[in-house]
Order: structure tokens, then sequence, then C-alpha cells
């Protein structure tokens, strides 16, 4: 490796004559001094020199000596510097590295991303977004869950027949996952508990600040629970893990961009469906955006929760895989997450026995021929089971205060986008 | 969840009356007294019973006493039991999953894979690889790497134009991603040092035993390196990661299958790739799976190692963001893995300058046009960096002895198979 010292890291080493390396985030000339801020995975460190100096984005190597300075970023810098470029640069960049505040337009930024997600304000949300996974896996690992990886290439269609992408399969006609759902139901006849962290695809026609083409989907299902209260149960404790990871591993980040991490209250609110119909004044079959904004918002100010479970939801509306409320002829033990104003997460109890598959597709005039692979599970016993997929880049948005999904993620895909 | 303890947790609770709960892996009707085996996802529970039992594969809940027995798995069984059917099956499983060895042939095994992976055999090498990936995180993770998700769906083929899934974008015509190549290079540029665990797919059209057209990939890629040579570092940190996070989260898996772990070496075996045709007598400009084969015999014998580097390849065989040995001419900074008789790893030492990148596409009389957007990291200031691709599933292959890669692959997609 290149022998050096992080710019995190000046502070241990005052007085001494260390190397730093990274890319110059800024160069200022000024008459009678200069000043280059070089910037690596840690931070920023402050180069006082004299003379030319290389231009912003050239990769360089600085050896100076450590100097305290309060308004230096981390109170020190380097003085007495040799400056070395290990790369030039060949062009200027797009937008203004250094500047504070990013102002240029979105598609801008998405069309230079290789470049623009350098800014430390663009990079901060994607370092959220790895501690939060983290904090996932490490929630379920200690519940006893295993990982698993799924097949993104797929015969039929999971979710609907709508929304999906269509591939050309040594001939033969195949289609992109949209979720991993019938594998983690799957494995958990051979698990009980199960994740996975990957890629799902969907064919959104609409050009939404919601929705992307391939987006990561944080999936989760067990086994052995007495209904999706169970699931809810482990979503929390997954939420509560998640927040505390990025706490704990994306800090820099958090300060970065002002943010306040929510709490997670020990029991997040729950409210039935047809509650929330009434709250809302509605009749419809499905909750539209502004309901969940509404909802979000009278769950904070009369819980003291940004997030808010909706269970209950009608049959008729959630996948044929979904279990009945046994309680309620027409609703599901289907439930949402609402956090900050949006549905972040979609889970609930899935059916179990065999016949009941059967039923449900004849329901709604489905053949059982194409799901053949999917319904061997059931055909041996499976346990009560349920789970739950939580979008990653819109947790993140939330998270963030995003307005638009495409800013935390790193080379978007929609409708009019495959590039870079 | 259904109240209950684990079949490994049986000996905590001597002379107790406890519940467990989990399928019938088998059943034993004799004349004077039946015995009933639970598997759950911690292991199998002996239950002694009388009458009629459920039969193979039903979920139960069972009530008894526990009591040692040596002869019982774990050394406790339960007694004075009361069974509870908590899910019937509906038909006799498509291989017997308490036989100790499975018999079928793969075919049988891959087409009722929802089924016969709940096979102790089966499921274990999935055990192996969920531990694998935990301890290549782990080892990144201590090393200041950030994970990060790219794209699937790309505009234009990554490694070569062979191999390629079409797809129908929109309209327009893109491809699923070979590997994130591109993207975890760019992606040095913003955190130095990057991971990916992800889905890659090359439409492989020979029916190999150690190919699929989708695998899981885990990338690395890391900026401010000497050489290719800090890479290999890394990676011998990696494997030694993965192998002690093996030993310790899937020791049940390994005792299962019998496994000796390999020995990673302090300094694994580095051999050069005119040395290596040299020792196998061979001029061709790559290496066969013959030659791999010996290689790898050779360093178990000369070096007591089973993971071997090969370095330097010829330039021509390897992608063009490859760097060139600056002291050899014609020879590249890229490097193999070796692991049990066959290659495992490919990595190397990349390019960072741009002009250096128009010249190689140049030579392979490429046109830029279709790498605009990744060629715009390299226009600003990219540090020396270089990374690797290790493939899950052949590694868990090699570790497991497995002689063919479906075996340790949940749902493995080939020329042949799309289902389940």
């Amino acid at each position: 490796m290149i022998s050096r010292v992080m710019s995190a890291e000046l502070a241990e080493h005052a007085g001494q004559r260390v190397t730093i390396a990274g890319w110059v985030h800024r160069r200022r000339q000024l008459k009678s001094v200069s000043f280059l801020v070089v910037r690596d995975r840690t931070g920023l460190a402050q180069v006082v020199a004299a003379g030319d100096l290389p231009p912003e984005e050239s990769v360089v190597q600085v050896t100076g000596t450590v100097t305290d300075n309060p308004q230096a970023p981390g109170g020190f810098e380097l003085v007495a510097p040799e400056v070395e470029v290990l790369t030039q640069h060949w062009a200027a960049p797009p937008i203004d590295l250094y500047r504070p505040v990013v102002g240029a337009a979105l598609p801008t930024l998405l069309d230079h991303a290789p470049v623009t997600l350098r800014h430390p304000m663009l990079r901060a949300p994607l370092e959220i977004s790895a501690a939060s996974v983290a904090g996932f896996r490490e929630t379920l690992d200690r519940q006893g869950f295993t990982e698993i990886h799924t097949p993104k290439i797929v015969a039929s269609a999971t979710e609907s027949g709508a929304n999906v992408f269509g591939i050309d399969y040594f001939g033969r006609p195949a289609f992109l996952a949209q979720s991993p759902q019938f594998y983690k139901q799957a494995m958990v006849g051979v698990f009980e508990r199960v994740y996975e962290v990957g890629p799902v695809f969907r064919a959104e026609p609409h050009d939404t600040v919601r929705h992307l083409a391939q987006y990561t989907s944080l999936d989760a299902e067990l086994g052995f629970i007495q209904d999706h209260r169970d699931v809810m149960a482990v979503l929390r404790e997954v939420l509560a893990g998640m927040i505390e990871s990025v706490r704990h591993r994306a800090a820099p980040a958090l300060d970065l961009l002002g943010l306040a991490l929510p709490e997670v209250p020990d029991e997040i609110p729950v409210v039935h469906f047809t509650d929330a119909q009434e709250l809302t004044s509605s009749d419809e079959p499905d909750l539209a955006p502004a309901q969940e904004r509404w909802l979000s918002e009278w769950a904070e100010k009369e819980h003291g929760s940004e997030f808010l479970f909706v269970t209950g939801y009608p049959l008729s509306k959630r996948p044929f895989y979904t279990h009945p409320d046994p309680a309620r002829a027409g609703y599901s033990n289907g439930f949402d997450l609402l956090f900050r104003g949006m549905e972040l997460v979609t889970g609930g109890q899935r059916l179990h026995r065999y016949p009941d598959y059967l039923a449900a597709l004849g329901n709604r005039n489905e053949e059982p021929g194409p799901y053949r692979g999917y319904l061997q599970a059931f055909r041996q016993g499976m346990p009560p089971h349920g789970g739950f997929a939580l979008g990653l880049e819109r947790w993140t948005a939330r998270l963030t205060g995003a307005a638009n999904i495409r800013q935390v993620t790193a080379f978007p895909r929609d409708l009019n986008r495959l590039s870079p």
C-alpha cells in the first residue's frame, strides 16, 4: 500500500512529519500563501503550501508536519509540505466538488455520478445505506437467521404479470425476479429463518420520485410464528438495529447532513386498515399516498411515533399467498409499515397449507401450473410463517430527507435512465 | 412465536417438560415402541412415543419430558410426549430426507430443490456458504471498506461481447451485468475501498460442472495500492477470514460433512505465468483446466499450500482495464488464485490514467463511446487501484468437495435449467 496516515488521524501525529494521500478537494492560491485541502475516505486535511498547486480532483501524496490550527478541519493542518501528484486529472469536474452545498440539478448529478458521488454530501447517504444494511444483517444473525441468495432469472412473474422485465434466456423467454418471495418462503422449509439482501426488478412505467426499475430489497422470512404480529415484532427489532448501526457506523455522515435519527418505540403503533379508512374518510380498498402521509402525521401527533403499522389490508388487494385474517372475512394478516409519510415495508403472514394455495389461486382464476416449483414446498409440511421486504433506497431517502429516491441511489435505473 | 425450545438446547432442560417444534424427520413404528425424530433449524431431537405417528415432513409440536439417552442425537430424548400436528403434508417427499446419505441423482435433487434442500447433507453447504460471506464482509469491514450495490441492468456488456443476456428495457435493448467491474472501480473514486456481494450473469453456452448462468460474486476493489501484490495481500486476509468464519459459524455443517478446512499460509505461494507455463511444459497464452490442476498439486507438494497465486498473465488474455507489468512487456499485473485444482479468484491492478484507457481500447480496436460513463471516473484523478472477484458457489464447491457446482447452489440456473 501507499504508506500514509488518514486525514482523521492527524491529531494523533501532532508535531510529526507524516504523509497523507487523497484527492485535491480544493486549492486556494492567495498572494502570500496557498492552501490545499486533501480528501481521503476519512475526511479532509488542510495543507499550507506555496506556489503552484495541482488542480481539484488530482490525486496527490503530501508529506508535511502536523501543526495545530483551530481553523483547519479536525484542528490540525500540514505545513512545510512536499506535494507529489500521483495521478493528474484530464478534465474539470462537472460540478465543484468542494462547495459545501450541491447546487446542480438532479439530472446533471446522475449523468455524472461516477464523479459527483465524490461530493461528501452525495456520498453521505450511501454511507448511511451501507450502515443500515449492516444493522439489518446483524439483527437477524443474532436471531438465528441464515443468509440466502436466490435466482434473479425466473420462469414466471412472481408478483403480478405487469411490471416485469422480459429476458432472452438461451432462446427461451424468462423474466427478472420482482422479489425473492417464492424462494425465501421455500427456504423457510430448510432454515426456518432466512434473509436476503439483493436486487429486485420492476418495470415501473411511471416516472415517480419513489420508484426505481432496480432497487435493493431487504427481505426476511420466518417460520413457527403465531401470526403476522410475530413478523411485526421482528421487524421492529430490525428497524431499531438498523438505526443503531447507522448511529455507530455512519456518525460522520449523520453530522455532515445534520440528521436526527428517529426513535423506534418499544411498541410501534398499529392501526387496522378499516380504522385507517375511517380516520382518512376513505372507502377505497387501498391507501393512496396522501392518506399514507396523513396517517403518518397522525401517528406522530397521537403516538409520538414516526413509524406506524397498518394491518388487515383487504385480501383482494394483497398477493394470493397472503394469509386471511381468521377473525374477519375479506381482510388479511398482511401489513404495511409507514415511515415519515410513506410505505416503507410490506409484509404479513403467508398461507402455509397446500390446499389453501390451490384455493387462493383458483379464486383468482389462476392455474397452479406456473407455480409448480414453488408449490412443491407446500405439498410437504410448512410451518405457519411470514416475512417482510424493505426497500433500501426508500429507507435511505426517508432517513436523509431526500425528496427523490434517485438522490440516494448510486446509479439509478428508471424508465428513462440506463446509464451510467 | 410458537413457544418452544430448540433441539440443540435439550440438555439444558434435563428432567423438565418442554415443547419442541419442527418437521417429522423420521418416524419408526415398532411393535412395542415408536420413535419420532423431529428436525428443527438447530438439529434433530428424538421422541419416544406410542401408537400412530404423523408421517415424514409433517410439521409438529411435541411436548415431553427431557430424559438422557446416550443413543439419542445430542444425548437426550423426549418421553411421555403429546404430539400435535401443526401442518400435515399432502405428498410423500421426492427422496427420503432421513437417510444419512443422499442417493438420488443430481437432476432429481435439483428438480425438487424446495424439498430436497431440507436434507441436512444438502443444507450444510448452504450454511457454509452463508458463513463464508459473513467472513468476507467482516474482514473487509475491519479494513475500512464500504459495501455498495450496483446496477445489474446495463447499457453495454462489461467483460466481453459474448456470454451476455439481452433484456428488453422499456423497449430499448439492455444487458444483464456480467460483473460490477466498472461500478466498483468508479466507487474507488468515492470510498477508496468498496465491496459488493451480488448476482452476476453469464450466458454460458456450455454445460460444465463449474459454470452457472447466475452466480454470487464477492467483489472487492481498493485504491492507493503500489501494485497487484497489495490486492493479493488483502485477498489473503479475506480468505483467512472466510475460513475462520466457517469454522465458527458453520461448525455443525463441517462436522456433518466431515470436512477439514484448508490452512491459509501467511504467504500464499506465487508463481509467474511464464514459470507456470514452463512447469507444465506449455506455450499456450492461457492456463487450461488440466494445467490448473497440475499446478495446484505442485503447490501442495512443493509449498504445502492448497492455494496458489499465478501472476503476470499475458496482457492479451486479460480485460482491457488490466494494468501492464511495467517491468515486462506483454505481461500484466493480473493474477488468478488457484484453490484445490481450480481458478477461484481473478484479480489484478487496473489502469488508472485516462490516456491509458483510451490507448488500451484503441489497441483492441474498440471505440470509447460505449464506455463513456465508466471513463468519466478516469478523466478525474483516480488513484492506483485494483481488486478481485471470487465466485461464491465455486468456493463452496471446493470447500465441500462437491464435484458439481450445482450441488452447492440452492436454485441453479444454467443452459437447461430455469426452474424451480
